[in-house]
């Protein structure tokens, strides 16, 4: 393996990242530098970041701020795919990695680093994620994946190695729950949920009120959709990040968005995890409903098709492949006439549209009706049905004249 | 056409089947037998229905008791698939029509019947529904679709039509909803839910309470599956049936299973209706979560494709093709290993499962958590991702070359 | 059914669509148009054909050279997907049915007419697909199939009718085979091939010579593909039409591209046809070659299902369809990387890639053997193994473990 | 790593298995016990095998005829699903796999083996397909992959490890091509093929004669199928592997089931071969012409679908999965009405069907002609285009109602 100068590291501020760059220092004999993501994680992740970062030994600390680009250009469109892994989950996190991952290249790039580290564990998915957008974007970086190298095996032995070489840190030495977080979501793993018997408890969720402690009143939220994509909530226009926070807020005050699941990894085993995406549900529910006015019956199961492949592909860190990006495409071509607007009502832990509207709906009262009308005549049902059926009919007659 | 001898009608007590008696009589001068399909649509719907049949002018009147043998072996294999028609129908009124259009059927091969008729509208999938049974289980019977041939339009028109002739009928001139009823669900169309515009009303829903009226208490239910099926709740046997009037009657009781959708029609058109599945729903979640423990990545995908393509070929009346047949072994051969159970509870309109194990789960604490195990050794993780993303690498390399 | 005025009618010149113009203007009391469409179909069908029109009664006749546009803009798309109706067909009268439809519509809303007409049978394809077109695009002209209304039933009615009106043809009585020709193809229907234990014989092939006659000596061609488009042949470039004549005429010595298929009819019935694709053939041949340097193995797959529905789509008269257009977008963004050089062997009926070569391949023979590289390390593969077959090891010890 | 006592090998002949045997004896200090496959690779590579592998270390030698089985138990039943690898690929390497290594398996556990092992290399698909299988079947014995862990890499260091150690071999320092057969195919890999841009030469064509030196004159052979499975040949009833034998023979006379393909391996990345597949390709051909006869229009495509997923579940050594049995009981489900019998004419490289008849054919001449018939009306074809083109319409309608 040839020498490393430069290392670009993904950096969190968290325990494990800190210790990584002590350890690449000493391991690789190499200059590291810190860049952190600003995907929405929330501000006390943030907080004093490049301070830390450089006390751990970085040359440099960089911080990107990602949100609008996260929910404009990975968001949005993976929604018009209606992309939901295993029935459930929303891929909060599998959404961010790329766009994570393509900012830590370009910084690489930039500072003319010669290798790439992350500080997922060897056993999540994460690691494909990085990893896979990184040989997309910049297979000649070396990667370094310290989970996999190193003998470290403890949140104790993670605080020991840093005391050993005075650099302060913030972490405990308990730290029951594994979480991860941006705009879109925040996951919860570890404790009480390793074990599928176990409800989740408090503990559990972070972001939403439970359902049964949420409001009695239930609220409305008014969500208008274009070519697929949310521009204004309640009449009032907004940037896909601006309308996800704002319907964060709602969604979390009334228990909404969250997911208790078990999940297959890529890696080949199962985790469960507890999900919440609170805005994300209500656009999701946004979106479906203006979808169920505008798409046609083929068109409707070709979009769920759509959302089973790119569930995978996304899930799978499958971004920076001329597959996803073509799945996108057939989506966006689709959310074309995806233009409407939705009433989603917001109670105890559920979004559930009431109302929806659309220029583009093919349903029409008039035609649905018992009524006659110009278009539909009933007496047309009789030569429909008799081509359609026609096959098993042939087949049935075949039948009997075997008999 | 040749003459008409004999026509089985599918007989529902109501207004439409009881003009159609007189009807079939005057217009093909023929014996007409009533045959009426005990699917669970209740009592009420039941009681007095032969004297009823009789008094229209029907030869005679057969009930037949499906209501077992239509969650047997209807519904319960169709749940395997987990079909849900664009995302929200649970296929009530689809999954009831082939057994009742097969038990007519053998009705009319019994009775030496030369024809079949049903009181299906012209823009409906009902009609289609039947018809395609007929087409393949007895080709050779002639089919008549009364209001695809008749003159009467409206619900006056068939009330005068019964007087003429001193036919009683309980029917009232206003009828503003129109309501399809079986064990598993009841639908709802028309009235204020021709306007997509407008939120269902209380008479929108039938058997379920209002998520905002339900109890302020949650309530469990413990669900066992034994190869996809539900075979006890609460500790407790039951057969099929029994557990989907059990699960009904908890379900209904915390607004659990309502659904409001525009779809479409096999027809071409969108209509709108709101359903509820109560004890349904519940029995989904359950299948679901035990799928979730015991299903692989791959096969997971696979049956959730296999419920899309069998939500389509159920809602649109192919349950008796060799493709539908195809799907359903599918299906049944991946639910060997859907065994465990499950805890779902009930809460102000929601079924969420909290707690579930299987002795088949690939779900395993030892795997999916940090520490050491025999299995996962997590170098083999750089290897994995290696290969996994080598077509990106040599893709990414060949586009460097060629700058 | 309101007053019709103007009627453009998709006229061919045969027998049909000659009675059709008087037949129209005598039960329709309306001025006829007629239109034809030059997809390539021949000189022969083309010489004369305005007079003909006229002297059967149109007021106009226009001709539209589309044979340029129907290559580019529809078969060009078309071939990116790989569509092959099951398993065989190449399409070729489905491909040219969109585009004539289309041309008419623009002819009928530039005369101002109110109606479209075509001579399709009702028993075939081409009626739904002239008719769907229609619907997508004119909604507001009605639509007038002659052959599902009229009582004429056979070739020797349709002379008589002519010759009735004093209406001269050259039709024959005698007409064994029907078929139908574009720049892409020649089918050829009926005759012997009506049961399926006959072998085809001498006159169900038009443009290709027996492959038992064709020349000893095998012939190559050497193929340029460009984004998914053949873009030259022999060194040459060339349009795509001219593309597609240069390679029928090396093709059709060599025997290539014929094929002898039942297949299913949208109308529910089967029907047999020999088909002559000769240039056709050795197009898809070439692409699917470059696909093979250049795709990766889920893009590959994703590839074959875009053919696969996108030749039901096709078959089935969809084009004007967001459906369609959204495949087609799908496999135009897979066809981005698709350029590279192929050489094709005729001979005897074959078409026979025997070397491919790309700037994106994927290939590369350094990775491919045994010896050591830079960019696969075989300890890799443990891992990747280990990981790729986990949940098979875990299903397995937990059926040990249960025993 | 626990200590190894007893070692399956499965056994070639070759010089890598050869070489394995003292490897394994050296490094792991263990029994090693040959297992051999008959998989109908020939005489000529069984001939002696025993006495070799004693020579060369083994302990034991067990020789398992597993063609009748290959045949009937996995060939048969892929066949049924329509499976063809990346549009070319029989899938002859990959059928063998799985049974052999299950065959492989039982050895062990009779001979109370701790260990199995396999002489495949670390760039290939088979080192995944038989770990694959172990992991599903045998999780509990250890696999050795020499090829991934010594440090011999040529054939010259394997030449000399054995000559070291005195163990004769016939084995040539000179090998250009990588072949492997079995009854169904045989592959050439390596050599001139190594370039995408070489033609193959007469080295890579090892069972077929090249089509331009085949016989002048065509043969028939007549092929009857039951349920899917070639049952008899010209007439004579033959099991599986006789009928396979046979057609090999008549098909490589006539120079037919060569194939050339790049294609994408499992573990990332291209490789190129030469596969000659006779009788198989003659097999194909006829399964494929009854479905044409048989299948209806949806049901066709299902069974497209599922041959594209068998293809890379087979390819990819997934045989001992659920997903893989459930996709073969959908495939055997729809092989039911698949019974017929078809002529194949074998010219020049080509197998062509020229005759097909089925007793279940839902083919008619009657219903696809233009005639009057009984189960089909022409008329019926207005409603059908009507409802089937009404979405089209509506959204037309509508986009002109916003113009």
């Amino acid at each position: 393996m040839s020498k490393i100068n430069k290392v670009v590291l993904a950096y969190s501020g968290g325990l494990d990242t800190s210790a990584i760059i002590p350890w690449l220092k000493e391991n690789y004999d190499c200059e590291v530098v810190a860049f952190v993501a600003d995907v929405g994680q929330g501000e006390d992740e943030l907080e004093g970041i490049e301070e830390k970062a450089l006390a751990s030994g970085a040359s440099q600390c960089f911080i990107a701020d990602l949100k609008d680009e996260m929910v404009s250009d990975y968001i949005y469109p993976s929604l018009k795919t209606g992309a939901v892994y295993e029935g459930k989950y929303l891929l909060g996190t599998s959404m961010a990695r790329p766009i994570i991952a393509k900012a830590q290249v370009e910084c690489a790039l930039e500072v003319g680093a010669d290798a790439l580290c992350h500080g997922c564990t060897g056993k999540g998915n994460d690691q494909v994620r990085f990893e896979s957008a990184f040989a997309a974007l910049a297979p000649q970086l070396k990667v370094i994946a310290p989970w996999r190298e190193w003998d470290l095996r403890s949140r104790e032995a993670l605080l020991d190695y840093l005391a050993e070489r005075n650099i302060a840190t913030t972490a405990s030495l308990e730290k029951i729950y594994s979480r991860d977080a941006n705009a879109w979501h925040i996951s919860t793993e570890g404790g009480v949920l390793e074990d599928t018997w176990n409800t989740p408890n408090e503990h559990c969720w972070v972001w939403t009120v439970d359902p049964e402690q949420a409001p009695d009143e239930s609220e409305t939220v008014n969500v208008t959709v274009e070519k697929g994509e949310v521009v204004a909530v309640n009449g009032e226009a907004m940037t896909p990040y601006q309308a996800l926070i704002y319907l964060n807020e709602k969604g979390a005050r009334h228990g909404v968005g969250r997911i208790d699941i078990v999940e297959n990894r890529l890696v080949g085993m199962k985790s469960r995890g507890c999900y919440e995406t609170p805005g994300g549900t209500i656009m999701m529910e946004a979106l479906r409903a203006v979808e169920q006015l505008v798409l046609d019956k083929d068109s409707y199961e070709f979009r769920e098709e759509l959302g089973l492949k790119a569930s995978h592909l996304i899930y799978d860190g499958r971004w920076f492949t001329p597959l996803c990006q073509s799945i996108l495409s057939a989506a966006d071509s689709l959310a074309q006439s995806v233009s409407g607007e939705v009433v989603v009502k917001l109670y105890k832990g559920q979004a559930t549209v009431t109302q929806k509207r659309s220029l583009n709906s093919l349903y029409s009262e008039e035609f649905a009706t018992f009524g006659e009308d110009e278009v539909y005549d009933q007496s047309h049902a009789g030569g429909f049905i008799r081509l359609y059926s026609l096959s098993s009919r042939i087949r049935a007659m075949n039948t009997q004249k075997q008999k």
